[in-house]
């Protein structure tokens, strides 16, 4: 449990950083090494195998030398508890979406997801309005 | 697209602490004041109101007066667009998961895994292993 409770800050922590985000997006196309992988990035080697460290360290890259090349490939396993904890919430947001949508198109909202996010609608700052894609 | 960037970096920041998954799970059972959610946790009130401060900011937790109270309640919408920034990558665990599969139950990986995965079970961390549950 603690373990567990111990990846997920790890996961969640290193995805909280846009640099990070598109470094892994970068490794779904496969290995790369740090250099190639630092290239579109406007920020330092030093600064980007920084960010590198706390994605292996996330157990979410694997860096590996291969010659005189440091390379890094993508290890996504740690997502799936990750996102095995964000889809208990699944209920709670489509309800609170459905609501909105209500909101939006001026039919009441159905009764269920009245019942389970009660005077939503009233108290939905502005700010976060935004169309549903469906 | 900045908003899209910002939005994630304060989901995944709030969700990377424990104290604030726990506040998030407990509002799954509904509203509730700020101090009866502090109640289980071995910290003082203002750390947990800086708890709920994140989550605010991120858009999770909306917090109202009622009365001489504030009443906190989930806001789980913010949470579907990290569930589907985490999901383009459940092809990728799903392969790395099922090459740990077939190295732990003997049988060779399936080459589609192999091709995306390439020499990972050789490189998997002893302290990393675990059965794959189904």
């Amino acid at each position: 449990m603690v373990n567990h409770t111990r990846r997920l800050n790890l996961t969640f922590r290193a995805l909280a950083d846009p640099t990070r985000r598109d470094l892994l997006s970068s490794l779904m196309r496969g290995e790369a090494s740090v250099s190639r992988l630092a290239a579109p990035h406007r920020m330092s080697l030093p600064a980007v195998m920084k960010h590198l460290r706390v994605l292996r360290r996330a157990g979410l890259v694997r860096q590996r030398k291969v010659g005189r090349l440091q390379r890094c490939a993508l290890r996504a396993a740690p997502l799936r508890d990750a996102e095995q904890w964000i889809a208990r919430y699944r209920l709670f947001w489509e309800a609170q979406l459905d609501s909105l949508d209500h909101f939006l198109t001026g039919s009441h909202a159905p009764a269920s997801a009245q019942a389970r996010q009660p005077k939503e609608i009233v108290q939905w700052p502005k700010s976060k309005r935004r169309p549903r894609s469906r």
